[in-house]
C-alpha cells in the first residue's frame, strides 16, 4: 500500500480560482478546482459568474461557449444560460423545462483574486475571505505570476509551513536574498481557527541588494486554510528587535516587502500556485521590483522541481516506511491536522 | 459512477478501415478497429488482405513485416504467411505445424474505401456495404481527408445525427457556408433497418459562394450503422420546394454537392473519421472544390475540439446527472437505441 | 486475461546500473532498477555509493542532493548522510535519532560498469560479477552507448537468446555486416548455473568491410542472468573450422571483435540497455571502429522498434492465444525457465 489514495478536499471554503486579469470581458475561462470543472465569465457590469463547466444538455463545456450580454451560450447546440443558471434559450423549442439549469457557484473578486466557493452556498460568507493587497495598490510595486504543480496541494502546504527549506532549495535564490539563516532556528508558531501565524526576528544581518547596511528584520506570515500565504517582511536599524522585546515592532521600517500566495488544488496530484510579491513604492524603483520578482520566479521553479520529485517518490513509498520527524515539521503537521479536522467536520 | 465504462462495439458489421490510397502496394498498413490491431496489405493483383496484426510465433506486429508477392513475412523471426493465413515458411524448420496460421478478416475495397468485417466471417455479406461515390468518379470533383478523435465513436454519431450544431459549432464555417439555419427546424427523420434517413428543405436562401442567387435547397442524408454518413445537397430555383410538395424534388438541380463520411471506432475513446466532399464537376472549378473542402477541414477541426472537450467532461459526469432532452436529440437517441439493439443481438 | 500482469524481478543478483562515465564526481545520478529508485554518487576516493533515492525525512529524492566530501546532503531540508547511510546532520536539532538513516545498497565498479545489488546484502558476493573488458582496455577500440526500451526485460532477453532475428530485423545492418546467415542453422547451446553459452561456426563466408577475403568465423557468447551478453567473434582462414573439428579454435584469429551488453529492468515494461562493441586495436583504425559502432546503433534502434511494437501487441494478447514454437525458441525458453526458477527460489 502506498500513500495518498483518493485525495479528499475541503468544500466549505473559499478557493482562489484565478488572477483577476486572467478573466477578460467576453471570454470565458476554464478552471478546475478540487476536481470540479468550472467556467468563469464576466457579466456586463464586470461581476464574475462561476458556472459548472458542463452544459446540462450534452455535457459540452460551457467554457468553450460565448458570452452574450450577461448570459453564456453553449456553443455546441446553442442553449443559453442566465447568470443565475436558468436556461434562457433552447434552440428548436420554446418549452424550456424549468429544471434545465446550470449549477452556479458563489464567486467574487477581491483585490485581484477571483474567489470561488464549491461547498454549501448558504455558508459562503464573503467575510471569511482574508484581506489582501491588490496588484494595483498605490502603496506597493507588485508583480504577479503562477504555475501548476504536478503534486498534491498538501505537499505545497508542507513546503510553505516550513521555510527552513530556503537554506537548501533556495540556497542561491530566495534564501541568499534574505541574508539570513532560515533553518538554524524556528519561528514562533501560533495557531488560530483559520490557520497558523509564523513570527520571527532575523538579527543584525545584511540586507541584500540594498544600501541600508545591516538590519534587524521582522518576518511574519499567516498560512490560512485552504492554502493562503500572506507574508510581511520589515527591516529596521540593528537593535530594533531587542528594543521591541523581540516581539512585533512598532517602529517605522526602513524596508518593507510583502508576499501573497494562493495554493489551490486542481485535483489529485495537481495544484495551482498563484503568487505575487511587492516592495513599498516609496523609495523603490520598477527595476528593483523586477529584480525581487526574478528571484521569486527562480525560487518557485526550484520548489516545483523538488516537490514534484518528492511526489514521485512519495507515490512509491509504502505507508509504513520509516519517517524522521524534525522540530520544523511541527507546523506542517499542525496544518495537516487542521485540514484533517475540517475534512472530518465536512463528512458529518 | 461515471458514464462509459468498458465500451462495447458491434462486430457483425462492415467497418471502413482506411482510404484506398492509404494502402500502397508492397507496404503493409497498421490500423486498429474496435480495439483489434490489423495489418492490411495488397496482393499482387491489388486485392486487400486483412490480417490480425500479430504473428502467431512471438506476437510481433505483421504490419512491420514485408510483402513478398501475395504473402506477408514477419520481420522479427521470418515466418511467412499466405493471404489465407497459412504459414508458408518457418525459418529453421521445414516441419510447419498446420495450426500455425494468422487470422484473416474479410476485407474488400469499394469506391475508395477499404472495408473490413471483424465478426462471424460466414455473415460477411458484401451486399451490405452501402453504395458510395469513388474519389475518382468522373462526375464529381472530390477531396478526401481524415482525423482521429480522442472520443467515443457514439459521441461522433450523436454529432452527425443532429446537425443543429452547424449554427453554433460551425457558425462561421460550414454553418455559414450553407446560408441557412440548421437549428430553427428539424429535418424529417425516417428510420430503417440500417440507420436513419434525414430530409429537409431550406427555402429561399442565398447560395453562398455562387452566382446562382437565391435558391431552395433539398438536403438529405442517410446515417447508417455503424457510422456512415452519406449526404446529398441539391439547390433549385426558388419555388421548387413548393412545386415538389415539400417532398423529394424531381427537377434537375442548379447545384449539387455530396458529403461522405465514415466513423470507425479505433477503441475506447478513440475514433477514426474519414471524410470526403464533392461538387459536380460540370460547371465547377478545382479552385471552387478546394474552397469547399477548406471549409470542411476547418469545420471538422471545430467538431473535434468540442467533442473531445465534451468527452473529457462526460468522463467526469455521474450517470445520474440531470440531462436536458431537446427535440433534436430524438435522432441521436434513436440511433443509439439501434446500436444498443444490435449489441444486444450480438450477445445472444 | 492478458499476459504480463505484475512483473516479478530477481533481487539477489548484480545489476548493471550505469556506465562508469555516467557518474561524475560531485554529481549524484538517479537510476531506477526493478522499480527501486536509487541515488548513486562517488565518495572522494571515487568509490560508488548507492543510496535508496528517498530521504527518510520527507521522501525527497537524494539524487537532487549535494555531494559534500564523502557524504550526500538532501537539498530539501538539509539532512546529511554518510556513505554508510547514517544521518550526520539534521538542521534545527543536534539530537539525531539513530534510526534516521538511508538505505544503502552494495555497489561497485568493474571495467566501466557500475553494478548494484538490491537483494540480501549478505549474499552480495563480488565474485559473482562476470569478467568484462573495460572501455579503455589497451587491447581494444571500444565504443559504448545505451537506450531505454518501453518493454519488459524478458522480451529483450528473448531477443538476445535467439540471434536468428539478425536475418530479418537487421537484414541490412548487423545481419548484413556479418556476411552469414543466422537463421538457417542454430548454434550449440550449453546451459550453466548462470546462463547459457552459445557457440557456432560460420563457414567460408565473406568478411564484410575487410580485405581479408573469405573466412571461417567462430562466434560464441554467454548470456548470463539477469541479462548480460558477452560475445566474442573471431575470423580465421577458411578451413580452420574443419581443422578445429568444428569446436572452439586454438589458432590466432585474423580478425577479432567483442560485444558486451547489459539488460537491466527499470520497472514494469521499462528496460535499460547498455552496450559496447570493440575491435582489436592492432590493425584497426578509429574510423573502422566508428563504422562498426554505427551499424550497432542502427541495429539496436531496429530492435527497439520491433520489441516495443511486440510489447504493445503482447499486452493485448489473451494468455490462451495460440503460439508457434520454433527450434530457435529453445534457448529463450530455457533462459525464461532459469529466471522463473530463480524467482521461485527467492520467494522461498
Amino acid at each position: 500500500m502506498v500513500q495518498n489514495g483518493a485525495v479528499p478536499f475541503l468544500r466549505n471554503i473559499w478557493y482562489v480560482a484565478a488572477w483577476s486579469h486572467e478573466l477578460g470581458a467576453g471570454q470565458p475561462l476554464a478552471v478546475k478546482i478540487i476536481g470540479e470543472p468550472l467556467a468563469l465569465y464576466r457579466r456586463t457590469d464586470g461581476a464574475v459568474v462561476a458556472f459548472e463547466d458542463r452544459c446540462p444538455h450534452r455535457q459540452a463545456p460551457l467554457s468553450l461557449g460565448r458570452v452574450e450580454g450577461d448570459a453564456l451560450r453553449c456553443m455546441y447546440h446553442g442553449l443559453k444560460f442566465a447568470p443565475d443558471g436558468a436556461c434562457l434559450e433552447m434552440p428548436g423549442t420554446s418549452a424550456i423545462p424549468p429544471r434545465t439549469q446550470v449549477r452556479v457557484y458563489p464567486a467574487l473578486e477581491r483585490a485581484s483574486w477571483i474567489w470561488v466557493w464549491l461547498g454549501d452556498p448558504r455558508r459562503a460568507d464573503p467575510a471569511r475571505i482574508p484581506a489582501t493587497i491588490a496588484l494595483d495598490d498605490p502603496e506597493w510595486l507588485m508583480r504577479a505570476g503562477g504555475l501548476d504543480y504536478a503534486a498534491d496541494w498538501q505537499l505545497v502546504n508542507d513546503n510553505l509551513c516550513d521555510l527552513s527549506h530556503l537554506d537548501f532549495v533556495h540556497e542561491r535564490t530566495l534564501g541568499a536574498s534574505t541574508g539570513a539563516s532560515w533553518s538554524a532556528e524556528q519561528p514562533k508558531v501560533t495557531p488560530s481557527d483559520d490557520g497558523l501565524l509564523f513570527e520571527r526576528w532575523f538579527l543584525d544581518h545584511a540586507l541584500v541588494g540594498s544600501r541600508a547596511g545591516r538590519v534587524d528584520t521582522w518576518n511574519s506570515y499567516r498560512y490560512l486554510l485552504p492554502g493562503t500565504f500572506l507574508m510581511s517582511t520589515q527591516s529596521f536599524p540593528v537593535g530594533t528587535a531587542q528594543a521591541s522585546g523581540f516581539g512585533a515592532p512598532a517602529a517605522k521600517p526602513i524596508y518593507r516587502r510583502i508576499d501573497q500566495q494562493a495554493v489551490t488544488p486542481i485535483g489529485e496530484r495537481r495544484t495551482r500556485y498563484l503568487y505575487a510579491s511587492g516592495v513599498e513604492r516609496a523609495g523603490a524603483s520598477e527595476k528593483f521590483a523586477e529584480g525581487v520578482f526574478r528571484v521569486v520566479n527562480e525560487s518557485f521553479a526550484e520548489d516545483r522541481r523538488i516537490i514534484e520529485a518528492q511526489q514521485a517518490i512519495w507515490d512509491q513509498t509504502p505507508a509504513e516506511h520509516e519517517r524522521a520527524f524534525l522540530p520544523q515539521d511541527k507546523a506542517p503537521a499542525l496544518f495537516r491536522r487542521m485540514v484533517a479536522a475540517r475534512l472530518a467536520d465536512e463528512r458529518t
